[in-house]
């Protein structure tokens, strides 16, 4: 057995309390390489009179190198003392906190330790997170309800996008259109900025407590809050408090007053006069960007600024949460109070952090409830459109990502093909729309919160920023219909069937050199198989039948052949099937 | 390579902030098995115009499995992102956060990120910690210097020790004693609780605002801690959150009213009425003990109240911090309130948690500055008493210690080799005072904060509590003054050579199935070398000599031969010295 690759430390995903009453360990063993792992596990009060007990772990997944055991435990008293027994075909090792032994360590002070599960403690991410399906609205270039307000240099709807141009997307286009994303079939939307700001994208906040002027009202705002809830439809802001826009009163004052300015601690200043020098500013900013300077959130009076933010459009305008912008650039003291504020103002309401990479740190349940889950974005993309990464690569990195995070922050992963800072998924694809289906399949069949990017149900195709920002295509015979109803039909079919959502993840096939991937969700009595071929020839795997009589593609399309014990399913080239097990 | 071995994550250990301008990254390899470890490093925002750097990691430290590199960043903008090149005698490979590459990555995006170096979130220990040297007082058993406030049913002092007896140990006592410690040279005392408890030990607090009456009054421990500090000694009280006492006036009312008590949610009821059935109360508690119910510290009541306790005794009465009983078992969310009300009361106040067991999880800086260090206990006594661990087993536990926290955690770790917890130290070697002296040297050269349980400086013996609380022995004629010249000696060379308290740590000899180890202490042009010989026969260890060209005993026992570039240290059994390099 490598003991090398043998790894637990408690907490993080590790051990934690999965809700009130369970704790979830898991241990990593090098692939392959260990048989069966018990975790044995007691009170430490009572442990000397009781003793331990025994349970068997499962491997919930894999990954190029390791295996990842998992157990849960319902503690009667809330603590849990541990340890673990490898076994392999010719050995069998112990590990407690000291290390590893050969034989069953007797001293219970030398078990691993989770001391007691404080509810406070528990990461409890909202409900309906796991349900959503979302949608992501760039505002200024979704629908001009209401050209009395559009920009003075507003150019015709449907131009070419470039970095300063406006086009006069507003709050009333996006009610007008409310019946579209019904008849779409998502139920919450993540609106890029929507404060005032001079420039298009608007993450250069001026006010943070005002809807821009060219996209409408607070009024307004609380209209669409409104028309949206009733039709079920959840409402995310964009919350860019790493830093304000570079005409945020309080910077325009230190520009001016320096040192002597009342908000000189508002920022984090390296030399006054606040200047660039050599193209790099002499205070702190996002990236290098003069007109972005990093606000001091260490500041009480920053905080008490943008808490109240915080709480102002939830409480009064009714949001459901809030997308923080460059959020792993923040100290994390302040994403804690920011998170007390926000949960205080409304339990159910939604945390999501904009980190592209491993964001432990920020997902033990004391700050963020998700975030924005780019390295599966970058799995997808490699092995569905670029060919990167072959079937078993692909499945590798979603079994690490799998088990990567706590159970309940891997269910409300946001799960995103694209965004406002990425070319369109269907330029990426080459506007191959096999490869961009076959990509979005896998979005909407793997646990998390799938999102759309508004216009890729339609076909709007674009590179980098500024190209990713066109206009929306509101003209039907312009619109990519087909595209469109395979969109609504796979939000229809993931709405309608809980174990796609929130099922068990199983790997069923995957293989060095591959390009069919197969693996399975299943809850309670209902049970899918999930069958995917990036390759350009066709494939066909191979899976254990289980308990199920008959398989039904339900979307996709595949040949299906069952012979009792094994199904084979045949893909096309760039081909999925999702098959229901009856 | 094995790849298997190498381990880093982001944060914790691995990726840290050691102060306001320097980034510490550490990762791990298999012992022995890899040469060269390159940490890769730039600014994320301009990696792509200016470039990546390159610099040498170390080896800090070993462990039985595995080699710990470390280096360290001071990055212009306080943003780094970095990736690691391993390399060995016929292998050459990368690290990212994607995993294992043959080549350099190009991508930059992929690097690991440590994204931004926040002020609020480095983890600062008060300064005056590295210089401590604690002595731990149980105030029922120190001195009786007020025989009027005695319990009615006091023990002359000096007899047997009982679960239950009482001995009219008081604050008085302590201040006439303060000369004795001044002799002895500590300059903090940590206390066991001095709150109003119906037991000897009081664990079991009734009133957290007021100082028990048989030990004084609140005026009298304001005198005890202006007297301590006009000698400069520090006051560390003991802080019992977790649980109340069973006549804490709101459990009684609980008790009493069940759930129409106002109080009702202060606890953590499991069913009314409060009563213990089948040995097991039918609310929490510590351990399964009735009269220690567990406080509710989600309840806001009962944090306003803790927390006003936390401020009242540092601001009103002056005290230096808290020593946080049964720490792990409250919830975190608590522990970063207590901190922030410490912390604005004195910001050089001192937070310390007893847990037994790994506390990755309380020394990220949002929490405790140090912890119990119990598993440098077991280390020293396994190895210094028990001889159940060998020299290499030894190092090998002090090195993965060294490792597993961030440097500033190591530095101040809690440092103890016995307490009103454990069996005394001299009784734990078998009465041997040549191993007493030897665990000892050991505990006062290794980095953290030493501490001495009272009377252990002058040969108190006794086994687990009750014995280990027996009366101090103040007949002079009946100390053991052998020991505490051995004791006075130590602790003025630790306080005289910061070498010895913060030095760079450095493993100069440890082999298998030898009992003899040897490590250096060094700061700026100073440097110790510390030989041991836990064995029952001579032993000589050989270092590298270095650039010193003298070698002086400066504590204990040892024949030195030098060579020029070698010295040899010839040590007696179960003996020790600590050589100056001049």
């Amino acid at each position: 057995m490598l003991r090398e690759a043998i790894y637990h430390r408690p907490k993080n995903n590790w051990s934690y309390a999965y809700d009130r009453e369970t704790i979830h360990i898991r241990v990593r063993t090098k692939r392959d390489d260990v048989v069966k792992v018990t975790l044995i596990h007691g009170d430490k009060y009572s442990w000397s009179v009781i003793g331990s007990q025994k349970i068997d772990m499962n491997v919930i997944s894999r990954d190029h190198l390791f295996d990842y055991w998992h157990a849960e435990v319902k503690p009667t008293f809330r603590r849990l003392k541990y340890g673990f027994k490898f076994q392999s075909a010719n050995d069998t090792i112990w590990l407690n906190e000291q290390g590893f032994h050969e034989s069953e360590p007797e001293n219970q002070n030398l078990y691993f330790d989770f001391p007691f599960l404080n509810p406070a403690d528990v990461f409890t991410p909202p409900s309906w997170v796991k349900d959503a399906i979302f949608y992501q609205i760039f505002p200024e270039r979704f629908a001009n309800g209401d050209p009395s307000i559009d920009p003075e240099d507003a150019e015709p709807w449907g131009g070419e996008p470039k970095p300063h141009n406006f086009f006069g997307g507003d709050l009333q286009g996006i009610i007008d259109h409310l019946d579209y994303l019904t008849e779409l079939g998502v139920n919450a939307i993540y609106f890029n900025p929507l404060f005032e700001a001079p420039t298009n994208h608007k993450y250069d906040t001026i006010d943070y407590l005002k809807i821009d002027p060219h996209f409408g009202t607070n009024e307004k705002m609380k209209e669409l809050v409104e028309a949206c809830h009733s039709r079920g439809i959840k409402v995310l802001l964009d919350a860019v408090f790493n830093h304000s826009g570079g005409r945020f009163p309080p910077f325009l004052d230190v520009k001016e007053n320096g040192a002597e300015s009342r908000y000189a601690d508002w920022f984090h200043v390296r030399e006054f006069p606040l200047e660039v020098r050599d193209r790099v500013p002499t205070y702190d900013t996002f990236a290098f960007e003069a007109h972005m300077p990093k606000l001091n959130t260490e500041n009480a009076e920053v905080q008490q600024y943008l808490l109240e933010v915080a709480r102002y459009w939830i409480e009064e305008i009714g949001v459901d949460g809030w997308r923080l912008d460059v959020a792993n650039e923040v100290d994390h003291r302040f994403w804690r109070k920011f998170r007390d504020v926000v949960k205080a103002a409304n339990p159910e309401a939604y945390i999501l952090g904009e980190i592209w990479h491993d964001s432990q740190p920020w997902l033990a349940g004391d700050q963020f409830d998700a975030v924005m889950n780019y390295p599966l974005t970058d799995a997808i993309l490699d092995y569905a459109v670029k060919e990167t990464r072959d079937g078993r690569q692909f499945a590798d990195l979603v079994g690490y990502l799998h088990a990567a995070y706590p159970q309940q922050a891997a269910e409300v992963a946001f799960n995103l093909l694209g965004s406002h800072d990425t070319p369109r998924l269907l330029t990426i694809c080459g506007e191959d729309k096999r490869r961009m289906k076959l990509a979005t399949v896998i979005q909407f069949t793997l646990s998390g919160t799938p999102c759309v990017y508004y216009g890729d149900e339609v076909g709007l195709t674009g590179e980098h920023d500024p190209g990713c920002r066109k206009c929306m295509e509101w003209d039907e015979s312009k619109q990519d219909r087909d595209l469109f109803r395979f969109f609504a039909e796979l939000i229809k079919l993931r709405k309608d069937h809980r174990a796609l959502r929130d099922g068990t993840y199983e790997l069923l096939y995957s293989e060095s050199g591959i390009q069919a991937v197969a693996f399975a969700r299943e809850y309670d009595c209902e049970k899918f198989f999930i069958a995917l071929n990036a390759g350009n020839v066709d494939a066909t795997v191979v899976v254990a039948a289980g308990k199920a009589s008959s398989y039904e593609v339900v979307f996709g399309e595949a040949q299906v052949d069952s012979t009792g014990t094994k199904v084979q399913v045949a893909l096309p080239p760039v081909g999925f099937a999702i098959l229901r097990a009856n």
